[in-house]
């Protein structure tokens, strides 16, 4: 048996590998198989992790697996999908086995957190690289896209914003804070919460939604872009945490929301008719601005001027939705 | 827009791209969404291929494409599924736009060949490297898997083995040879064709199935452990190509039939009954062998002799199933 093999061994007996409802088949066949229930759809991410490129080489092999399922799951959240299985596609240069356990035993934590069972993948030798696509169910028809958003509706994010943005200089060690600034920002760097409860909550409800992975308004022009809509962000209205005002400003901290990324928060658009049955349910949701009639996206201050950085294109952001 | 969202954009344009019968939702959203039939299973497999651990680097990145979709769609021969659809995970080290149509072509080419739909995927940055996962469907409970041979069974391969093996001299550019024989070898190698008919027509039929990839031998023993009995190999029954044997001769195409691997062709295994039907609908298939009580796997001569190379250690392979 070859050490590759080993690997693939040592992943079918971690916990989160051990089946579960939908799971008909798990690791160790030429394919998996999952039961999709009557009625319902299945919802497939795929994302991929260089090192060097997405994560700093090393890193802690522990919050490696912990963050890279948690960034996939996020894109089950943004469906409204219920999280149901993965695949993990590992690329490694050689097999360290202190290494592989931290790294198992992070990715088996954010599993059983976010209810998705290990079904299947592939181990290779080579630089490292992480690709896992992530599987979820949703009833046919119901899944939140990024196409619905309505004139007059809501624009609305699932809580703060920049915490994933502001954590980068501590991550990277260009900087330093004290405990009580720096932990919350790198516990949301390293561990983000996939907000797979309000996804399905927003089933029926939100007329489009995304997970914010590439800036709150690039990630926006996608929704703009998708559902022929302008959308209006409201800058005094961004939710910011007190860690991340403490550590940037309100200038810095602001610039981290609107532009960073990494937030794995939902940002979704809402009939007003909405949002009180949402708030209840859910109380970090704040709305942050409206859905307009035109394109693009357009960033106002607290007297309603245009104050969209235009360096940056958002406004006519040419994306194929 | 980045230059990795630009090839993004580039592989939602592709017309294997273009949606099919049950996608529901292709490339562009958080998710994509894959309906499937009541009363039926999806079926997944991930693959990975690295540059210079899986291929050649630099390679065709015509050929690279079709090889790397075949590979994995033999899975869902191997499982008697019915091609659905599948992610492209690609890293690549740059935008070169000349390797990225060659590379789109031959991936579209194969992927129309499979009946397969592209519908999503990740574009990164980094050491060149693909991850595919494919998606089929199979009738609830019909699934061929390593599991269920029995003692009597025939041991049967859908074709004749070790050319892609015999292959690998030519495509690494140590060996030369003529056009006659190099060109059936290379096309096998760069061309395979994943045993989708063969697989679907064994369901209900073939009491266990895989597709070979790491050489019969070591594949045998995979059926082996799975489904706790005993293979028998008949060296002579092993179908050789004439340009293998023109290449090798005689004893090198056996080692490269036995334990070269990436063959891409079923092994199953068959109650006898049903051999008239399967040879009438699939004139390639080949019987080896025979399923016996006991455990590992057995290779004999034409008097019956064992013959087993006992240094690979097959008749002991310690695998877990």
């Amino acid at each position: 048996m070859g050490e590759f093999e080993l690997i693939r061994n040592f992943f079918a007996a971690a916990p989160c590998a051990q089946g579960g409802e939908g799971v008909a088949l798990g690791i160790g066949d030429d394919c998996a198989l999952l039961s999709v229930p009557a009625g319902e759809q299945l919802a497939i991410s795929t994302d991929t992790l260089v090192a060097g490129v997405h994560f700093a080489d090393p890193c802690d092999p522990f919050l490696l697996g912990q963050r890279a399922l948690a960034v996939a799951a996020s894109d089950l959240a943004a469906m409204g999908a219920t999280p149901l299985a993965f695949t993990l596609a590992l690329t490694l240069p050689h097999n360290d086995a202190s290494w592989l356990q931290a790294f198992a035993h992070g990715l088996n934590l954010m599993a059983q957190q976010c209810a998705l069972r290990l079904i299947g993948g592939d181990t290779t030798r080579g630089p490292l690289c992480l690709t896992l696509t992530v599987f979820g169910r949703v009833p046919t028809g119901q899944a939140l896209t990024r196409g619905g958003a309505q004139v007059g509706d809501l624009l609305c994010v699932g809580g703060e914003l920049g915490n994933g943005a502001g954590a980068l200089p501590l991550v990277l060690g260009q900087r330093t804070a004290e405990p009580a600034i720096a932990q919350p920002l790198l516990d949301h760097y390293w561990s983000p919460k996939p907000q797979l409860a309000l996804g399905q909550y927003l089933r029926n409800k939100a007329s489009s939604a995304l997970d914010i992975s590439d800036g709150l308004l690039a990630d926006c022009g996608h929704i703009a872009a998708a559902s022929s809509v302008r959308l209006r962000v409201e800058r005094e209205a961004l939710p910011l945490s007190s860690a991340l005002l403490a550590f940037l400003g309100q200038e810095g901290a602001r610039e981290a929301a609107l532009s960073g990324g990494d937030d794995y928060v939902l940002a979704f658009t809402l009939p007003p008719g909405e949002l009180p049955g949402v708030l209840a349910a859910h109380g970090s949701v704040r709305v942050i601005g409206q859905v307009l009639a035109g394109q693009g996206v357009v960033l106002v201050d607290a007297t309603g001027r245009d104050i969209t950085p235009a360096h940056r294109g958002y406004q006519h952001f040419p994306e194929t939705p």
